[in-house]
């Protein structure tokens, strides 16, 4: 059975077009603000004018899928905590690391913007018109269309200098492009950062160098905790979550052996710094990312089932106990 | 951060429209009968000489909260009953309050009806037409548009006299208005009552006079029972399952203080009358509402976060064996 | 009340043409191939030389039901596996019986073939056009439509012979037939019989002489497996996944006496095989069906609620030790 994901040929712009769409003609009851920006490209803040909703934040997290994920809010009794995002996916190269992953840099300095430097990881189907990734290589895949969407964790709008930028890579005219801003210390932020449960099964199964195209089928899910009050805290809880609360179950053309590796490797325990809550593990790196081991970032519970022999590894365990200490008031 | 929610314009019965069509267009599958009523409104027997059904009573769900609410049903593996019902919403104070809430009272004498006496708690969204409740000045929200549909919990359809009162508090030609009937003591009836368990939170935040305007988002679940055999149990049973087996979850715009406070004075288990069957605490009331302590009419579980502090509290808890033992037969 | 779902008149086949057009749409999406069969006939390829999807299963599973059964994947964070499909209908008779159920017996011999001889069960709702078997006549249900759907659990097409009694019993054009080719040893093929949870049910219901007629809603879960890696394997767990996963709550028009009799005659645990893995039971068998106790097909567990009563039922329990042992691999 070859996968071959990457020989798909759907544009994932044009798949996420009538969700843009869609999205802005709701601005209001999402409680978005949808103007102008740059050479008029079109800007949606979901969090930083605006106040956002989880609504939003669910709708932003099917656009960085490019419509090829299922997300939900789903309530259970049972569990430790009670609203939990699942997503899943038949697409879950294409939909999360072709589109959803936060993988393009785009950075300005002071000279540029003739202001504050400016900072992002892109995410969403835009990234895929530009391909300045060397992961779009890997992936095979390159998207045309007459629209794009990219998805931005900032505080404020893009400068001119970076949309430029971006219309320049991405083939695009400025009415032709979308920027939704979701500042992580927001309600729709939270809410797609949570979302990425899966797409952080994907990454890491990635930098495992388990090969992308036997990856067949993704689903997972996390606890939706609200957004924290200050922004390292507020990173700090949307990793917790998944880190934390997050299980994936990944369905892969894979031996017995590739698959039981696979989800050995995969949770988030497999990091010295598991344990900790992230925005301690990140204040004790030095506030510098590339100081943790990067085994951290991924969900903590993995299942992997093997197309080839059919059976179903396991690792890794959900820390309810940290969660709550965490998100909790004491009582 | 400012809610506001208040300052939202859309139309909830511009919203709704299409879901009441969809009703009426899917009537014979979801077992509905359709017909002219006094004045030539249209009327939906939801379960008066139509059976109904689940299905129908999500429907009606969807168009009481004018569309502004996620409701599903949900299977669940570990708990201690199967089906549940998930609602959410990002417009919860719009979704519930202006729209789903039973707060239009509407009555008419033998005189007036020249039969029997009349009286219903009408809801959905044409209140917001007609705006006789003095809710709708707290809520800043009056709604203007070509159609509208009220949702009564009645045995038959209302007289002339009281089709005559909404047509002309709603300002609506007789065309223009949707009456949906649904009895306690039906599928839908049941499965539409249950899916108010977030209304019942927000009803009961705002009987504790907690600041509507500050409620960012709402997500709740609760147990779909059966319809009970008569018209008592039913009622009962139906507030058994938000009052013993509903939990809520609401985000909110407010300190700690306010949002422990909300989530302490939540529950239903507030009430002296906790921890007995509704139908039993009615009976014992003399079957008069206004002798049973408000406080009961609630989920019995509530999460509050607050928006400013990031933190979460808890208060309350379901009482599975009570529901089992009011739902199940004798073993 | 009566339920009467055999007076509903809607063409089960008009109810599943726009989804059988949206699944040819999205064939790259769902890794599906489509082309033309014998006479002209258009064939999906869900699993054979196409790799299929989960997400193509879950869009079969919705045809089979005739777009009359909701049917989603859920998370489940304190089960004993990760991923469910959940099932209900507020139609389950013609959804599960008059659609899904696989009951029409397709073979034809090596001399009619001009090849090797052909089996196949077809499942879906052009089998309520042809009307072959004799269920339609108890069902009193008998479709007319401009188009046709039926799934086949097959490795390859059918035959030209099977293709033209296909077209002469249903009654159609070779322009207006559909067949969706699902191998159980495949994704799609996985996923669209687990999602026959609830159709189990019914069927045994049927089996046990319980009046179809009675039976008001119907709502099952079940845990998906991946599919396993050989014939005789894949269908072992996918029936294990029912007969000792699968869960069903059903509300029937019935008094006590009949709803607590079904649900202790449903569950499987009333066959005397139960207990051992189906894979095992089928070979003891010597791989004859009709050596089996028929009582084993039916979910683990199972929920019935009276409408006369109010009160619910329950008999049956779930075996995740025995799902465990069979789906994971040793530790």
């Amino acid at each position: 059975m070859n996968i071959a994901t990457h020989s798909a040929t759907p544009s994932l712009n044009t798949l996420a077009a009538p969700l843009v769409d869609a999205l802005v003609a709701d601005a209001e009851l999402l409680r978005l603000k949808v103007f102008e920006g740059p050479r008029g490209v079109r800007i949606v803040d979901a969090g930083i004018e605006a106040t956002g909703s989880v609504e939003a934040g669910l709708a932003v997290a099917r656009i960085c899928m490019a419509g090829l994920g299922r997300i939900s809010l789903r309530h259970e009794t049972a569990a430790f905590w009670p609203s939990w995002i699942d997503v899943s996916s038949s697409q879950p190269v294409l939909a999360c690391l072709a589109s959803q992953y936060a993988g393009w840099s785009l950075s300005a300095s002071k000279e540029e913007t003739g202001g504050k430097k400016f900072f992002a990881l892109g995410s969403g189907p835009a990234r895929a018109l530009a391909g300045k990734e060397a992961l779009f290589e890997e992936l095979g895949y390159r998207d045309r269309a007459g629209s794009g969407c990219l998805v931005l964790e900032v505080d404020r709008p893009p400068p001119e200098v970076i949309v430029d930028k971006l219309l320049r890579d991405c083939g695009l005219a400025p009415a032709q492009l979308t920027l939704v801003l979701t500042p992580t210390r927001s309600l729709a932020g939270t809410t797609q950062i949570v979302a990425r449960v899966l797409e952080t099964a994907l990454h890491k199964a990635h930098e495992l160098k388990f090969p992308l195209a036997q990856i067949a089928e993704g689903a997972a899910s996390a606890p939706l905790p609200p957004p924290a009050a200050d922004g390292l805290e507020a990173m700090g809880r949307t990793n917790d979550a998944i880190l934390y609360g997050g299980r994936v179950h990944l369905t892969v053309d894979a031996d017995d052996d590739a698959a039981k590796a696979l989800a050995q490797a995969l949770p988030s325990c497999n990091a010295k710094e598991h344990g900790k809550g992230f925005a301690e593990v990140f204040a004790a790196a030095g506030f510098d990312f590339y100081k943790i081991d990067g085994a951290l970032f991924a969900p903590a519970e993995a299942w992997v089932s093997s197309l080839q022999s059919g059976r179903t590894h396991h690792a890794g365990r959900l820390e309810p106990a940290l969660l709550r200490r965490a998100w909790m008031a004491e009582s």
